[in-house]
């Protein structure tokens, strides 16, 4: 199989790789240059009709998009180690956990990249004043995630899941944006410390 | 089992019930009076410290939220019939429909819903310009499932799966805050017909 991504500080190419990282998956990925807009070619929409990256792309030329989707995928092929529960609870609490990294705390920065940074601005229409409003949501969502924090090590219990994954690629693209975590924050500071540690990260 | 909810025309709950209703499973939902705020008060947020709902409270005090991730749990519990997919590629290719369905065709009507809609104007501090312009979004978002529906009766393929749930609660809700349907769509509304013909409809 082949998996289209991007370097980083692309965020979601980056969650296929820390997950196959933790999986011990040999699997390269096979870059398009985002700057050239290649993920935005025919070839690539004719892989992935929203044009966007990672697609995985099977032996048989099936394609899978949506970064947790293809994670899914190599989590049913190769069950252990176990990211995204083994129980129905845990299955339904790590789905839970990823939901809400996605909808509560990337998406502000999403809409913080995409309405307010001077990086998109050439690229795009922005609505500066919403984009701008996102600060404080996203500094909200880090304050409402320390406290879930502070009853267990990662953010779905007593294990390191898909929802840390996508909680440490969304906050390190946050930073390298321009909005930093907040480290009077102990609980989330120290689950990063304790994610980043990991091997995984580095991918 | 407890199932907080709350009646149409929200999205969210509806998801559950026609996922419910097309599993079989018999469960009633316990409505939160959302205009009263009861979804956010203390009782509530110490199910969902989100305030959210669906909230689905196990027999042993536990609690599940967000919507797919309460699905899902009733699809692990009760496997028949499938509505996540049943092989790897099947199960991967329904999440990323779900996934696909909620960012691309889902958030442009939260936004106009969110930052344009005289209902929320008088309980949240709104961007308008920003939710007027996803009426443009939702208008391409439309564009693009309706060529996806070309080529299969259902939005993940040939069966009918929770990423049509979705879909259905997505546009019915959008129409009922003034965003229909563009009629002009003849796969769209010929697959809104479908689903909409099925008896879980109505829940």
């Amino acid at each position: 199989m082949k998996l289209y991504g991007a370097p980083m500080p692309a965020p979601n190419p980056r969650r296929v790789r820390i997950f196959l990282a933790e999986k011990g998956i040999d699997l390269a990925e096979t870059p398009l240059d985002m700057r050239k807009r290649e993920h935005k070619s025919d070839e690539h929409r004719a892989r992935n009709s929203l044009g966007q990256v990672p697609t995985l792309e099977l032996d048989d030329g099936t394609t899978l998009s949506e970064t947790v989707a293809i994670c899914r995928y190599f989590e049913e092929i190769q069950p252990s180690p176990s990211l995204f529960g083994t129980t129905p609870f845990e299955m339904a609490t790590v789905d839970m956990w990823v939901r809400r990294i996605e909808f509560t705390l990337m998406m502000p920065v999403g809409n913080y990249w995409r309405h307010a940074h001077p990086f998109t601005a050439a690229l795009l229409t922005q609505f500066k004043e919403f984009g701008e409003s996102n600060r404080d949501v996203y500094a909200g969502a880090q304050k409402w995630l320390n406290k879930e924090l502070g009853s267990r090590p990662f953010i779905a219990g007593n294990d390191y899941t898909m929802a840390d994954i996508c909680a440490l690629s969304t906050v390190d693209f946050a930073t390298w944006i321009g909005v930093p975590l907040n480290p009077a924050l102990e609980n989330l500071s120290r689950w990063h410390t304790t994610v980043t540690a990991r091997l995984s990260a580095a991918a």
